[in-house]
């Protein structure tokens, strides 16, 4: 124990489930327990760890937030000597009002819920929708826990650029020598970076030091990718945590000298039944094979990602928390082309939960080019996953002929048309169900972010599955992905990445028949939907006009494909998902 | 003109088009010069009539704000001796804060924008997500126009009850002595009961009269009803707007006397040109045959609906809506399977666009009953529809052995397991999609609500389609309606009504070996959903805890196929879509 002179932290960077109150309470008290033996001072958690986050309306459940106190008073009773921070919601003030609850830090202690600070600043924008559950909280008041005067924040109280209310000066008006900061804070490209440069100058202004706590998981189109971290009151990082990986780091801080210590791996007890828990259900053990290495590191500042291996990682997590979560299935399944966004997805979903849990189908038409099976067999080799051919030539025949013969159309007029690309589309997505049913495995869909944006795609067709994986990618960035894939030796066939991107619906189809070319039409994309410019802004900055008008029009059309696609993963800056929330009938003010 | 004495007052209940500021504007200009060839001193326009309602994020296009303005400025500049009071949003005070708008009642007068009064209450629960763009006005001054104080209100302003906020109360102690309120107030059952009796008691309460001016128009999954109306100082309601149609409505307010009196239709001059502008885009040819009469109503108070009439009225009108604001169908097509929910989605589209724009296709198996293709066939003919007969027999088996060989699957063993029923289902959806595609046909969906709640539907199959009909009835609802429906003649034949209810994808199949019975199912599920109910207490009022149980998991589990649906149209309290915030991934903590 380190009590008087310096005080010791376990930053618990775990992974929790949406609505598994057992679930997390029994993750919770085992590293509370390993905490425990540790000799750790104050354990803290992300924010909303008890319920999950976020919870959305599951929070009206009228049963939800008395399970919830019992839960936390549990973990209370079962931890006397430890102090918990640990994030959950709270109760309503005043019953009939909207918002109801509060978005709180409790605070666990001499074997009872001793406090809480409820959130501030209550985010509602993109993917957040707090105020319709929370009000805010106007308690400034720091908490005193092991002779440290901690200024508890939660997520948005330190992201204040938007707002008038300056959380962190407040607290430390108040007092505050130290700042907790417990998050659930999702991840989009690079994010990382901005969290330490906000977070890094409030310590430096303040001259306090901050922990900044984050979740890791994914949940619906999120992912939480931890990335906790510590910096000194000169704004140094001094601690930085794994990337989309479950993390404990401990480490003491010293009262006088006001300096940090980390505490390794190697110099903590070992505990099984700790690994056991914490991998139930979240299929850790595909990363964490050992006994504690893994989970707790060796080095107290994890090296930064590149962007590609980030986006990697972070669709990885998703998927095979997705898979995993959900408890259902027993494989995946997904449908090979021969191009680069099913290649693409296989990778991910061998990555995911393990190439031997991965089948392709792949389906040939009388439009498919020979090459597109060759490549897609090479690379089902490399990954080393289970493939069946089934050619959709005859059944395609065979479909067209009794419906048009019933319709009476006449056959060749409209041979090649929208219908007919839009049946063998759908003619591959009913295979894939089949199997999927007959299997109980998870169809992912492949669609990236280019196409969806645009509407390339057949609902009911190559957009049907339970999770999409590239879909928050646009086709450039995808080709970047595979280049740092393919870095050491060939994973994806270079036939793949090279051909020209087509979707062998018709006799020498190819992308730009319908669409610009992908480095023109991304850059605009990105620009309108990420960056959120209006086309008149694109065109002032010199982009062709006829061609961004072209682009908004499909763009705008395609809303009600948008509606109805299968979740994707958040990567950009605006993601199609929850955090956009476009009326599907519509029309354009321009 | 009425300067001096009294006020001239006209109601503008219209449906307006999100986002389409060019034909808002030119249909409000349309019934201002009406208004001013009446004689009228005060026009009403319903909440964000400019720029439609709910905008969502379209909201944050940069260019929408200054073109609405724009647009306000010469619609008051056309109209300098009217006063006009109509919703639109208005500009960010503090550009950089969340949220960044309001939402104004805008005050055109004297040839300009003269005021706005933003609303107060901005509801952030269910279908609303006002706190995400609009921050709380604090302005409770009334305005005087032609020697009234007009307390202006927006329609939460005055759905107090879940508020500390009494916004009447604050226009009254301000001075005002006569209310208007502008609305974007979405219908569910019965909710004209609720509105009246609000008003109607604070109309009595502060001894003032009130104008309640509702929008009408199908906007997504929501239905705007009208149903306008008026009560005086003494809480009676002296004039009621017609349920979901566009009208116009005229009546003068003697300042000394403090008396109504409404001026129908035969004592207002006659406008074709307007009733051209009114009509365009949105189909009302269909409803309003003659010159004036049907607009603006000879009777001052219109009769309420039952319960069936306001359901197939809110459901045509928002279908009609979702096709004719699209602009991009020519027909609407149905899969007709013999039973009660296509039968009456038929119907629907029928009453919506007239027959002769609505086809139909029956797809027997060889599980189906002749019963299911004759009744079919005579619904087809009372409805005067189009029909196609394609049955998918072969077509199944085709592909069926097709796979199964290549996957080597034992052809009999599985027969009949659920991948199967799917297929068949799926086939279905696919041959739907083709003609949907061919004919620039609108699909609609046909599942109801006791089906998307328990899951027992297939996704990519008979879910397919740009909009679910009764995905917010249950079965014992339909039941309900389709009486109604039947109650002169037999427009849907009793053979579709008497037949237990089945999916006919196995032999003998019905849909009580799945799901409880629907009186029992649709009870609990009433309880859970729309009243919000937890199972305990669902239990705790007496009923069968297993059967609670096992309904919860289904409807869990299904949350997934919700996810992907297409948007169906609100009539219950609780309407699976946007107003209903739940992961997918999730688990339960009961």
């Amino acid at each position: 124990m380190t009590a008087g002179l310096s005080c010791r932290f376990l930053l618990a960077q775990l992974n929790f489930n949406v609505g598994d109150l057992k679930g997390n309470e029994e993750k919770i008290n085992s590293v509370c327990d390993y905490a425990q033996k540790s000799h750790v001072d104050i354990i803290i958690f992300p924010e909303m760890a008890i319920s999950g986050y976020p919870i959305k309306d599951l929070i009206f459940d009228r049963d939800f937030l008395e399970s919830e106190l019992k839960s936390l008073t549990n973990i209370a009773q079962n931890f006397p000597d430890l102090t918990i921070i640990l994030g959950g919601f709270g109760q309503e003030k005043n019953p009939n009002h909207h918002p109801r609850y509060q978005n709180n830090a409790y605070i666990l202690a001499d074997g009872k819920i001793q406090s809480s600070i409820a959130k501030r600043l209550t985010p509602t924008y993109d993917v957040f929708d707090e105020k319709r559950y929370f009000w805010s909280g106007t308690d400034f008041t720091p908490i005193t826990l092991h002779k440290l005067n901690i200024g508890i924040a939660i997520c948005e109280d330190l992201w204040d650029h938007d707002y008038q209310l300056d959380v962190a000066s407040k607290l430390v008006q108040n007092g505050a020598n130290f700042i907790v900061s417990i998050n659930g804070s999702p991840y989009h490209i690079q994010k990382q970076k901005t969290r330490e440069t906000l977070i890094n100058e409030k310590a430096a202004k303040h001259k306090i030091p901050i922990i900044y706590l984050n979740a890791v998981g994914g949940q619906d189109e999120l992912v939480f990718d931890g990335r906790s971290f510590v910096c000194n009151s000169n704004g140094e990082i001094i601690l930085r945590a794994p990337f989309c990986r479950e993390s404990l780091m401990v480490l003491d801080y010293n009262l006088q000298t006001e300096d940090f210590s980390y505490i390794p791996a190697s110099k903590l007890p070992k505990h099984r039944s700790l690994l056991n828990s914490i991998n139930k259900n979240t299929l850790n053990d595909l990363l964490l094979p050992d006994l504690n290495s893994d989970l707790i590191p060796e080095n107290a500042i994890s090296d930064l990602f590149s962007i590609e291996e980030e986006i990697c990682s972070a669709l990885t997590l998703n998927l095979r928390d997705y898979f995993v979560k959900t408890g259902v299935f027993s494989q995946i399944v997904v449908g090979l082309s021969g191009g680069i966004d099913s290649a693409f997805t296989a990778y991910i979903a061998s990555k995911a939960i393990g190439s031997e849990r991965v089948t392709a189908l792949l389906m040939p038409s009388k439009y498919s080019s020979s090459g597109s099976i060759d490549d897609s067999i090479l690379l089902c080799q490399n990954l080393g996953i289970k493939y069946y051919i089934l050619p959709i030539t005859d059944s395609h025949a065979f479909l067209r002929k009794q419906f048009d013969e019933i319709l009476e159309i006449p056959g060749t007029e409209y041979y090649e048309d929208l219908a007919d690309q839009n049946l063998q589309s759908r003619l591959r997505g009913l295979f894939l169900m089949y199997y999927a049913n007959k299997y109980q495995a998870l169809l992912v869909s492949t669609g990236n972010k280019s196409e969806i944006a645009t509407g390339y795609c057949t609902l009911y067709g190559d957009t049907n599955g339970g999770k999409n994986v590239p879909g928050d990618l646009y086709k450039t960035q995808l080709y970047k992905v595979v280049s740092w894939i393919n870095r050491e030796e060939e994973i994806i066939p270079s036939a793949i990445i090279t051909k020209p991107p087509s979707a062998e619906l018709k006799e020498n189809q190819k992308d730009e028949d319908n669409l610009p070319p992908y480095p023109l039409l991304d850059e605009i994309l990105q620009l309108r939907i990420d960056e959120g410019y209006s086309p008149r802004e694109i065109i002032a900055m010199g982009k062709d006009p006829e061609l961004v008008r072209r682009i908004e029009e499909m763009y705008t059309r395609a809303e009600f494909k948008r509606a109805q696609l299968a979740q994707t993963i958040k990567i950009n800056k605006k993601t199609f998902g929850s955090g956009r929330k476009i009326p599907v009938l519509k029309r354009s003010f321009y």
